[in-house]
This record gives C-alpha cells, structure tokens and sequence, in this order.
C-alpha cells in the first residue's frame, strides 16, 4: 500500500524527518511528548516529489487526503475553515527534511477573508482581526501570488506617515481597512484578478507554492552552497493559528536551550510582543531578550524553560524552539537543533559527552570542521588603540576588515576582483545570499541575534555584527552615517564579531588559540582518525605553529619562497644570469648557506617529526621582473637616448634572459623535476644544504627528519636519475659530517602520467605526495589562474561543475587518478606512504574523499590542521 | 646441450640471422649455395652477449671453440695463421642481426707481422704484401687499439707528399717500409706498448673489438634513431682473406640486383680496381661503375650477374652484394637486402608480387610507411629557372633548401632553432649522424652511390646529393669555391637528390603525385587494413588533395585558421572588442556568410564523405596584437605627448582589451568549448554555417556531410549543453531550408579528464576525436611549447625518454588514458565511433597502436594519408 501523501502530527515522530520534513517532524515528536503544540499535519515530501514529477501537479488523491486532515483537525479545534461564526485559520508552512533558514515561504493567518475576519473580529477584537487581514493579505499576495513585497510595505509606510505614527500597533482599524482596501487593490491591479477569497482554494494556493518554492532560485542557491540535493522536496506544515497579535499579553518569539555565541546552559533568546512569528526571524523589528519575559509573565517564562530543558535532553542537543504567546499562554511551533557559533558547538558537543548524554563519537561528529576552522579565525587585537565608530549585536564571531558596500551585487563584482568588502545594509534577505558569500563580513543596522544576517552569517562561518542601530544606512545615497561623520563606499571598516564593535579603517589581528574543550574535543578525534595530518610550512614560525595545532610533520615545505625572499632574490638572480658555469656556481655557493639556515630552522621546529622539503619548483622566469614592464623601459630609455647608460645595458641584458626564458604556458613549462634534471647543480646545491641543516641538528642532539621530495614527475626515469643524484650528495654529506640519516626521497603526483605510471614511479620512492592543485589543473586542463576569473563562476553558475575543483577534490576525474595512482604505487610497495598537499588536504569533502580511498596522511596549512583532524576523524566514523 | 658459441659457414643457413648477424647467416647461406665465398665461420651473438653479460670477459669455451674453427679454417685453406710459409690472413667484421651499415668496425688482413709479410711477399709480391700490412697495422691501431684515424692518415699524407705521388699505389716498396715503421712507433708511442705481433692473440683482440664496437656511442645513436634493441649483441664473421689490391686485375665492389634509385631491373654497382673492400664503402675514393667491368673483365662481370640474379631470386629481395676479385677470380663477401630509394622500394615490392614470387600482403610489409612519404616529398619545380652550381651524384631523392652547415654540430645547434641547414662535407663518417638527423639535407663532394652519406640519407629519407666534386669544401675556413665565386655559411643553397644538382638560394618546389605502383600497391593495402584514414584539411584545396590521397573524409578541419584570414580579423576583432551584445552580434553577421562559404568549399570537395568540423577552439587574445609590442607602443606615444591622437586611443583600447584576455597559460586557458559555452553566440554562428552550407548543397544536387565537433570538454554537462545549441540551430536551419540533414555531434577528446568520464561523455556524441596533441600536453604536464624548445631534447639525449611523445604517441601514458577512453565510451555505446586526429594520426607506430586499440580512425595531414593507409595495412598483417 502507498505510504499516505498526508501525516497528523499524532501519526507521525522525529524519526520521520525525510518524509515530514524537519518541521513536521519536530511539531509531530512535541505532540507525543505532549507538549503545548496546536494541532495540525504536514503534507509530505513524497507529495512534494510526486508533483514535481507530475511537471506541477497535485498527484492523485493528495486533495482528498488533505480535506480529510482538515476535517479532523476542525473536530479537534471546533472551528471550520472558512465559518463565518468560528473560522478556522491556519499557518502554512514549508519544512524541508535540511533546516533552510529563511530561504522557503510561510503563510500565516490562512482562511481569512471578509466574512471570517469580521467573526474573527467579533471573537476577538476587531482592530486584531483587521492587523491579521492585513497581514494575511500582504504574506499570501508576496508568497503565493509573488507580488513585491516593497509593495506591500510601501503602503504600509504611506499610511503610517500619513496618520503620523511610526509603529504598526499604532495603526487604528480604520487605518486598517484602509489599507487593506488598498492591499486588494494592488493584487486585483498587478495580479490581474481578483484575490482568492475562498479558504479552501487559498489552502491548495499555499501547498502549491511551497512546493514551488522549492525550486525558486534562492532556494537552488543555497543548496548549492550547503550540499543538499535538489531532489529531496519539502512537506508542507498545517497547523491551526496561535495568535501572538492578540494583545500585550501575546507575543511571539525564538528561545534557545544554551547560549548559542558561547554555549553556556542558560535560557536564551528574544520575544517581540504583540507580534506573530516571522516577525522575529525577519528582524524588521528588534526584539527584547527573553530574560524580559521573565518580568513580565514569570509563568510564561518558566514553562518555556522547562520545554527548553525537556527537549534538550529528549534530543540530546541544544534546541532551537519557536514559541507564540496567546493572550497568556505559550505554544510551541519549531523545535530543531539550535544553529550555534564554532565555539557553542564545540563547548555544547564536549558538554553533552562529559553528561554522557552523547558518547565521543558522537561529540565529534557534532561539530563541523568548518565550525573548527572558525575558532582559528581572527580577531580584534584588544592592546590597539583602534577607533569605535559603533557597537552592534555580536551575531557571528571573528574579526574581518574591508571596503564597504552596500548591495550584494556589488560585494559580488568587488569579490570576484579579489577585493575585501563588508556588505553594509539596514537588514538582509534572502535575496542578498551572494552578497554575504562574496563578503568578508557583514553589518546590518536592524536585527537581533536571530534575524537573517546572523543566521546566514554564522552558518558561513563569516563575521557579522547587527543591529547596530546608531548607524544610518544610507543605500542610495551609498553611505553610512554616524556619529556627526559620514562613511562613503570607498572606505574601510573593521568588525568585530564575536564583541559587536565597528571600527572605522583597518585594525590588527590576532590569531586566537584553541580552548580547552577543542582541545579536548580534538584529543577524541585524534583517537579516531586514521588519516594522518601534516603541514604546510616554508619557515620555522609556520612549522611552530603546525606543530601547535597538532601537525604531525610538515608535508610540504616549499623552496621557493626562501629564493623571492628580498636579500635572497639578486643572488638568485645572479645565478639565472649567470654566463658561464663559474658565475652559477659562484651564486650557488652564497645560496647554500642561506639555504641551509632555512632548513635547520624548520627541522628543528620538527624535531622528532619529518619535514618533506620539495626542491625548486617554479620555473626561472618568475625570479625575473616582467617582461612587459622591461620592454617598456628599455623602450623608453632608447627613445630617450640612453643607449649606453649603464641602466640600458642592464636592463637590456635582464630583458634578453628574460625573454629566452619565457614561456607560452609556465605551468606546463620548464619547471620541477625538469629544471632539476637540466640543471643539475641547483637540486644539489639544495639537497646538500638539508643534509647538512640536519647533521648539523643531530650533532646537537635534535631529531632531524628530513625528507626530499621531487616535484613535477611524469616519467618514472626522472625521478630515477634525480635520487641516484640526491643519493650521492646524501653519501658526500654524512661522510663529511660523519652523521649517518637515512634518505628517504619522495616525489610529487602532480601529473596524470605520474599517476597511470605510479606503479613503476614507486620502485623509487619512500612515499608519493598528490599535488592535487597541479593535477586538477592538468586532468581538467584547467590554469587555474585563468579559469577563476574567465569562466569558472559561470560554470559553477550554471551547473556545468557543482563544485570549484580546486576547492573541494574533484572524485570522479583527479579521485579517480588519485586512487588510481595508491592502488598502483601499493601494487609494488604495499607500504608506500601516499598523501595529499595543497589545497584539498585542509577541506573536509576532500580529507573524507582521502581516508576512503586509504592514503596515509593529508597535508594542509597550519590553520586548517585542526579542522583537518576533525574532518579525518568524521570520515573514520562514516566509514 | 648449449648451442656453439662458433659456427662454420657450412653449418648454418639464412634462418640463423638472428645468432649468426645478417652478415654471418648470408655467408653461410651463399656457401650452401655453392658460391664462391671464401671460408670462414661466426662467432655467434649469444658469445656477445655472454660476454656482455660477464662485463667484458670471454665466456667459457669461447676460445677453444674459435681454435677449432680456425684448425678446420687451416685444413680447408692450406695455410695456416702465423705460418711462416703459408701464413692464413683473416677478415674479421662485425655483423649484427639488423644491418648497421659503417656503424661497426672491421679488421682485414688479420694475421700480418713482420715474419707473416715477408712470406706473404715471398708468394704475392713484395710491395702488395707491404700494402696488405701498412693497412692492417692501421685498421687494427685504429678499430682495435682506437688510436686516431687522422693520425695514421697523417703519416699516409706526409709520406705522399714527401715522394710527390698524389695517391697511394704510387707508393713504392722503400715508400710502404718507413710508413710500417713509423705506424709501429706511432702505436708504441700512443698506446704505451708495442703492437700485438701475435696473430692468435690479434685475433683475439679483434673479437673483443667487434663485441665492444656494439657498445660505442655511434652505435647506440644508429640503434636509437632506428630503435633496434640495445640487447641484440653483434656476431663476429672471421674469413679467410682474399685480395682486391694484389694487381690491375684485382679489384673490391658492390653491386645490387636492381637500380637502388628506381627500382629497375638491371645489375647496378661499382667497382674500384686494386683496392680493399672499405675503400669502396668510404666512399674515400670515386669508384667506377660496375658497367665498367663489363668490359674490363667480362666474365667476372657476367659471373656477378648471375650471383646477383640467383641471389635475388633466392631471397625474394632486391640483394646488395659486395664482392671482391682476386686476380680476375670473383668472391662474394656479403649479400643482404638492398637499400633503396622509396621509389625503388614500391617499385621492385610491386614487381616481385606480380611475377608471384612474393604476395600482395608481403609486398605492402616490404615498403616502409616512410619510404612512401618520403615518395611525396618536394622536388625541384622542372619549369624553374634556377641557377645551377654543380651536378653530383643523385644519393638520395627529394629536394631541399637550407643554410650551408659545415659540421654536424652546427647543424644540431642550428636545427634545434628551427633552422633549415644542408650539411655540407668533403664527406660524412659515422660521427656525422646527429647532423644529418638535423639536416634538410646532406651534399658531399667524394663518395659514391654507395658511400656513408649516401646509405645513411636514403635510410632517412633525406635528400642527398654525393661525390660532387667540382665543389672544393674548406671545413675550416668555412666556405664552398665553385665555378671561381665563394659561398660563405651564411648563404642558402638547395640541392635535388633525385637528380644530383646543387642549386643557389632556394628554389620552387613541387609536390610529386604517386605513380601507378605506388597507386596499386596502396590500394592492395586498402584491402587489408581496417582502421580508417581520414584527413585533416581546413581548405577546399586540402580537401580535394587529400581525397587524391586517398583520404575517407575529413577528420579535423580547423575553423581559427579562416578567423586568422587577413580578411576576416579585423571582423573578428570588431567582435572581441566589442562592448555590448548588438556590437558583437554585428560582428558575427559579418563573419557569418564568410564561414558559410567556407564550409561550403569543404563539403563540396568532400561530397559523399563526412567532414568534422571543430568549432573555435584557440583563446580570443590569439586573434589581438602582441600585448608587450602594443605596450611599448603605446608608452612611447605616451612619451611624445600624443596621448591624445587617435592612434593612442585604438591602441590604448586594444591594449585595454589584450591584457583583460591575456592568460598565464593559454594552452590550459578560456578556449574551447569554454569559450562556446560563455560565448554561445559564437558556437551558434558557426552551426548555423555549416548547416546552411550543407543545405544549400544538398539542394544543389551534392551529398554534403557535416559533422560537427566541440573542443576541450572535460566534464559531460559541457558537451550536454552544447549539443543541445547546436540542435536547436540545426532544427532552425533545418525549417528555415526545408533540407533535414541528420545531426552528428562528436567531441574532442584532449583532456584526461574526458577520457577517465568517456563512458559519461559518450551517451551525448556520435564519435569521439581524441586530439593526442593537447592530450600528451596534459598528460604529461608538458607545453609543447616551451618543452621543445627548453628541456625535451635533453630528456631524449639522456634517455629519459624513448622518443618524443609529441611524434609517436605516448603509450604507456597518453596510450593509457586513449585505451582507457575508447573503452569506456564502447561499454556505453558500443558502436561509438573513435579516432585519433593530430599529429600522432600520421605516424606509423602511433597508427598501429590505433589499430591495436580498436580505434575506427586516424585522421592525419593530406601528404600523410598515404603513409596511413599503409601503416594501418601493415599493422592489420601484425596484428
């Protein structure tokens, strides 16, 4: 028998979340435990696919199913849908199986029309039953019948200036009707019919369009940049009216079991008074702390306390409850687990273990490596003396700084070219998603902890501070007035968003550690990993601080820096200049020292663990100024009659060397192993100075593990001919020092050739290193210096890719050839060590993608080794 | 039991090439046949290789085992080595089991000192046996002691010009003694010891000699540049002497069964009286032609041609024989296949499968891909009016034009920038090849139609003109005298090999057709091969040449080359440089038409034949100036005040424009079907041609039959889309022309990512192309680019690479991802039609891994396809 398309919140429990969604599926589970929730069903998913599969069209039976669960639902309250002595009136709203802040449509008040609002009003009071009209009106018209919501508003405001008054309670009835009049106008003038005033037509109305909503374009948007399939569909929830606008002892509001910025245990959250729900979420008007509530109806606020608690502990998480208060009496509408800061995650997930609520396991899986990655971002120096332009609602932690703007288009075209923006608006909607992507952090004048700004913010992990209510936004104007001064949108503005503060210009930094419970949290994920977790480092504070967060080596250290440093640069330059073998072999020689001094600093940072230093990578040219910027001077000089000044004949030389060694395609040129192979003295050169750094360190007691690592490899020959030579030089090195270290020669998997030839390539190495950067580049044929800018966006828009490859490991193309490259290399060398450096190694997709596929070990940048732990240890439990 | 390490003559037949070397294997057979061959045996290539094996020490038994040969060697002669009477002299050569003709090295008159002479003088002549040991003493010092050539030639010129004779039978007697005695101290000196009189341990050292003469570098090169198997091992021919220099009616040569240029059958040769036999192969003196025997002496002639008939009939094959006469006694020392000229090869292929002595298959195995390109290369235009220098000997067809080279080295520099060279020597020696290789083509003034030069172009399907001798060549002073005018290194000259004229400057060229051999034996080849051939053509022109060669349509026809027309790139540029939508869409109306008549053209030429046409595949920036020329530009208007001129303007917008396109590595850049799918405007304008061209034909009565190919896809949705434009254009087209042709989508596949998705790939396409050029770019990470240029002659040199991927196609890496594409595009729809285009396309080896891989095609340049047709025959009789 076909599972029913509609489920009475009595029927179903928060096991059935995929199929009523996480709404029902809460609503459904209160009513079990027994707690104040207005009746009502939610139409499932199922349906929801079926009509998307049916091209738009309620599948069969769904009506009749539903005009049954109103039926009983109108036994339940003793109203009836549309009645015009005692109408029933229902809340519809959307509920997919993933919370979507903000991003689905609801419909309050639903089955009002001018005969059931005037019962209504006689039940109730009429001016109440006209603010409910009203709002009915305005909610059906922009969500069912997508008229602009600024219409509606804009009314509102005319009316309110034409009466004087500055707040919707103020509002008489006969402002009321008049507006309403003028609401019904506007659908009849821009909608081309008249609105739909028969309840049981407005109820299919609504189902209709959350179903649609689904697939509107905020909505695709931001499953796309949260990972949800867009195959899931959403139920709808029905539920009989509470009414938060009946008076000053309703109101409505959104409680939290902890404190969701610290994770504290205490009651937190905010009401708004005569008010109804989305008044709250949409933060239009700021509401009070719930702690308010407890003067002002202590009873209230004791039974929301202990729902709070109860359903902690029934869902043995922190919980994120909406309530409305009728005249007196306090409902239930949502429970779900509580969106919470990096750090409430960590402290509630530690918290709930050492309760035992939860086991380990679970506490790890509780938190997000992004939400880690947070903990690590920056903050506020609290020792500079920085400028307070203002103080806002500290809605989601870390500290950012950037040019202001004001919309979201612009904060996108800004982001794209590389520049730091914070996105500056009174409030944010939905609608300004890709602004809030695109930004740095974000600030918004209106608000609370719990609007749409912070909400989003937070789950992006990106600063944010609003209501912050002594600035003036001013959108056309583009400027922000405060404090007498005013800000336009050229210049930068610091945030705090972990205190609230607005800082005018940029302001220093601090990295903050790790807590105790991250630690702690980080020690269990540690017990469960089975991946290994490296770091990136080129300089002895970057090892440190690897070594700090936990890093268990350094799996890529990188050369090439050292050489762009500034006293390095001329040598090296000398050196590419070099005419004859003397002059290079003169330049090497200042090198090695320095090189050396590199190297002792970073393994003894390391002591005890190994250091994979890669031999030069970049092609000659980059050391060289720009051939453009040369041409021109030389050019210019020559005009100018110069052709024997001493800086002519420099340049001119530079400019030749320069062109000789130009390439079409650098990232295919003649870089890595091949430079190394080609010219023989630089690899030299450099495996002398680790060997040496590191004889030098264990005379003096440390534990120096050095390892070499070869880039660029395509050919196993390559590799063969570079260790016999590294080989060599580790022989001339511990003869001269009399220190014996074993050699252990590793190469990176940077080409698709090397990973079809891994197998052979293996017989010569002690571990493989996948460059996934550079295979991602080479297996898509993809520069990913070009392809960002030219095209990238728009494939990633348009669905062509669902993810940038070079932020998250690309499984079916370079996986493939990633695994391809372990199984063969394991195939000959069941030991071989196997890792991935670069970007992938520090992104939790990519590191699951890793531990499955059975490599040894990830290497990432020292900041994102915690969260690459974390994310290690979750994909051991998933698998 | 293990095999003899030494084989007598009588003891092995033409089946035991492989142990006996080809040298070895036609002695024994020529014995079996009753020719007068002097006796001798071989020792085998598996002693080599033992002795290779050992690191350079005879195996055990070798030498009792030579011992007995020679014993049995004394009874058959009557002489005995180091006899003081009747002493036994030998001739020992290297043979291996492929001809490496002047690669190996060859002792004669083994057996001399000073007591072994003057017995040879007492029976022969005193100033013959004194020539006999003046030139072993050199060979031996030279070959076995590796004492300079140059430096016994020396002593040879000294003592010429002391006497005032201009060659060496002048020398008289007294002469030939203080040349003895100065060669003795010349190797005393030199080697630190005296010279080996011994004739048993003479023979012992020259065994090691040849066995080591497999490992010397020019060996390896000819191995390598013919890829023979370093493995091999050569055998050692030791035979009993007989004299070509003993008197007027003694004499060396080499005659071949047919005319080694044509083909024709009549006995061709040449012949030098009172010399030995590498005298004549030298090429030191200009020997006459055999006809010149037929009247010197007759008989001998006339018993030639019978050997060289029945030899001929024997093998099967056209033979090259060298013979020597011995006091009007011929002796046959040699028979092997003869090299010969493409034209020659086709010629006597086609020839022995008419008179039925070989089948049509065998005959298509007979010429090498090769040979029948080199059958279309250029020759000198007849009509020309060119300037004449000299006339040589026609050694090797085909024409060439190139700067004068006087040494191999330069010629390698040289053709390594790109530069055509004709190197030009007195003559060549096996220490020449790497600049013959370089060359276009290779003149010498001495030598033969036999001499090094000659052999080794032919072999490489060089141009070649030798023994021109009224060219005086001065290696040092650099400069060629003819006709009293100079030519310096600096100058260009061109030299025609088919007919032997050396030409100044450069001359008109043409392409040579087939002739009607060529023409069968292609078509028999046609009937066994099962790969297809198509063509790669972007004009009409090229279309119809290569349906004359044989072409089965149009693989790859390339739109940017018709963008790049000088007509059309402003139009092109207009439409990159457009700044909105109605610009560019003007632009594209432009171009519309013109593209139109292109593909017209093309269909037309190829009526009944499907022609893939790829759409725009190279970056937009390719169609701007070069961004530092317009830079230096622009700044020194800049720098003369004219900013605001119009000039300044135009370039400063372009400039503008070039550097918002440029990209870091274009190769992996916005192109393709990126660019196809940012930019549809452009895909479309293009679909929209080619349907209107093919409709426009059709309704003209021809069979036109576009496909249409999209470049660069990695992921399947790229391709999903694109087809999906074209479809819809080619259903606009389609009502719009009331022609319904049937849509044929296809993809290149250049990417490793499209071949590790191909079985995603292929449920949107009618076939694939793989493009093998962007395919190795990416595989192996290399540019083409800059490789070539930069590393990759290095890597072949040091042999870290086999051969230059981007000329025979990379097997086991790039081979790998094509297998593995074709392969999963045929799991999901197998009959999916896959071809290999590019340059790989034309290359034999690459051919027959298509055919071993399954593909249905190879599409390569119009000369080529002949080549494919037969290569893809003989990989069809391999397989």
């Amino acid at each position: 028998m076909a599972e029913p398309y509609v489920v009475r919140f009595e029927e179903g429990s928060k096991e059935d979340q995929a199929r009523l969604g996480g709404k029902g599926a809460g609503l459904a589970e209160m009513t079990r435990l027994g707690l104040p929730v207005p009746p009502g069903f939610v139409v499932t998913t199922d349906a929801c696919r079926a009509y998307m599969k049916l091209g738009g069209v309620f599948p069969a039976g769904l009506e009749e199913e539903v005009w049954q669960a109103v039926g009983e639902l109108e036994r339940q309250t003793g109203k009836r849908l549309g009645d015009q002595e005692r109408p029933l009136l229902l809340s519809v709203r959307s509920g997919a199986q993933v919370s979507m802040p903000g991003m689905m449509d609801t419909v309050l008040n639903l089955g009002l029309n001018p005969a059931t609002a005037e019962a209504l009003g006689r039940r109730a009071g009429q001016r109440f039953a006209l603010d409910c009209h009203r709002r009915f009106i305005q909610m059906f018209g922009n969500v069912v019948l997508h008229l602009e919501h600024d219409a509606f508003e804009s009314i509102l405001r005319e009316e309110r200036a034409a009466q004087g008054v500055a707040s919707d309670p103020e509002l008489d009835e006969a402002h009321l009707r008049r507006i309403i009049d003028r609401y019904l106008e506007l659908v009849e003038r821009v909608s081309g019919g008249a609105f739909p005033q028969d309840p049981r037509r407005q109820l299919l109305l609504a189902v209709r369009a959350v179903f649609d909503s689904w697939q509107n374009p905020r909505a695709k948007v931001y499953r796309r940049v949260h990972g949800i399939s867009d195959d899931l569909g959403t139920a709808v929830t029905v539920q009989a009216m509470v009414f938060g606008n009946l008076g000053p002892s309703s109101g409505t509001g959104v409680l939290f079991s902890r404190d969701p910025s610290t994770g504290a245990r205490e009651l937190y959250g905010e009401y708004l008074a005569q008010a109804q729900g989305e008044d709250v979420v949409a933060g239009i008007r700021t509401p009070r702390p719930i702690a308010q509530l407890a003067l002002d109806m202590p009873q209230v606020h004791r039974e929301l306390e202990r729902v709070a608690r109860l359903l902690e502990e029934h869902y043995r998480d922190m919980q994120d409850v909406e309530f409305t208060v009728e005249d007196g009496r306090p409902y239930v509408l949502q429970t779900r687990a509580g969106k919470r800061s990096a750090a409430a995650a960590v402290r509630v997930a530690v918290d709930l273990a050492h309760q035992g609520w939860i086991d380990r396991a679970e506490a790890v899986r509780r938190v997000t490596p992004e939400q880690l990655d947070q903990l690590l971002h920056p903050g506020v120096h609290p020792d500079a003396a920085n400028e307070v332009l203002a103080r806002g609602l500290p809605a989601s932690p870390g500290a950012a700084t950037g040019r202001i703007v004001f919309d979201a288009d612009t904060a996108e075209r800004l982001g794209r070219q590389g520049e730091r923006v914070i996105l500056v608006r009174p409030e944010t909607t939905p609608d300004d998603i890709h602004g809030i992507v695109a930004a740095q952090g974000v600030l918004t004048t209106r608000g609370g902890m719990t609007c749409h700004a912070a909400i989003v913010a937070r789950g992006m992990g990106k600063p944010c501070v609003v209501g912050c209510e002594s600035l003036r936004v001013d959108v056309q104007g583009r400027e922000v007035r405060v404090q007498g001064g005013v800000l336009g949108d050229d210049e930068v503005i610091s945030i705090d968003g972990s205190t609230g503060r607005v800082f005018r210009g940029s302001v220093p930094m601090i990295q903050p550690g790790m807590g105790e419970e991250t630690l702690e949290l980080l020690a269990w994920a540690d017990g469960i990993r089975r991946l290994g977790v490296m770091a990136n480092a080129d300089t002895p504070e970057d090892a440190e601080l690897a070594r700090r967060f936990g890093a268990e080596g350094v799996g890529l250290c990188r050369t090439e820096h050292m050489f762009m440093a500034r006293d390095r640069l001329p040598v090296v330059q000398a050196m590419i200049l070099a005419e004859d073998q003397a002059q290079r072999s003169a330049a090497l020689d200042r090198l090695m020292p320095m090189q050396e001094g590199d190297f002792y600093g970073i393994l003894k940072a390391m002591a005890g663990l190994p250091v994979a230093i890669r031999l030069l990578d970049p092609p000659l040219h980059e050391f060289l100024p720009d051939i453009e910027e040369l041409a021109v001077e030389v050019a210019l000089l020559d005009e100018r009659g110069e052709q024997w000044s001493e800086e002519y004949q420099r340049k001119s030389a530079v400019l030749h060397k320069a062109r000789q060694l130009a390439e079409f395609n650098p990232m295919l040129g003649f870089r890595g192993c091949r430079l190394g192979l080609i010219h023989p003295e630089i690899y030299r050169m450099q495996a002398r100075a680790i060997f040496r750094a590191a004889a030098r360190l264990v005379r003096e007691g440390v534990d120096a593990r050095p390892e070499v690592m070869i880039p660029l490899v395509s050919e196993p020959r390559e590799i063969e001919a570079i260790r016999r030579d590294v080989a060599q030089v580790h022989e001339e090195v511990a003869r001269e020092s009399g220190v014996a270290l074993p050699l252990v020669v590793g190469t990176m998997m940077e080409v698709p050739r090397a990973c079809l030839l891994a197998d052979r390539i293996a017989r010569h190495v002690d571990f493989l290193s996948f460059g996934t950067n550079d295979l991602t580049q080479t297996t898509f044929g993809f520069s990913r210096d070009d392809a960002e800018g030219k095209f990238l966006t728009r494939y990633l828009q348009d669905g062509i890719l669902a993810d940038n490859p070079f932020a998250v490991l690309d499984r079916e193309g370079v996986g493939q050839l990633v695994a391809m490259g372990v199984a063969r290399a394991r195939s000959v060398k069941p030991a071989v060590r196997a890792g991935v450096c670069g970007e992938h190694g520090g992104e939790p997709r990519s590191i699951a993608f890793c531990h499955q596929r059975g490599l040894t070990y990830v290497s990432c940048s020292p900041y994102r080794v915690p969260l690459a732990r974390l994310a290690a240890a979750q994909a051991a439990l998933e698998g």
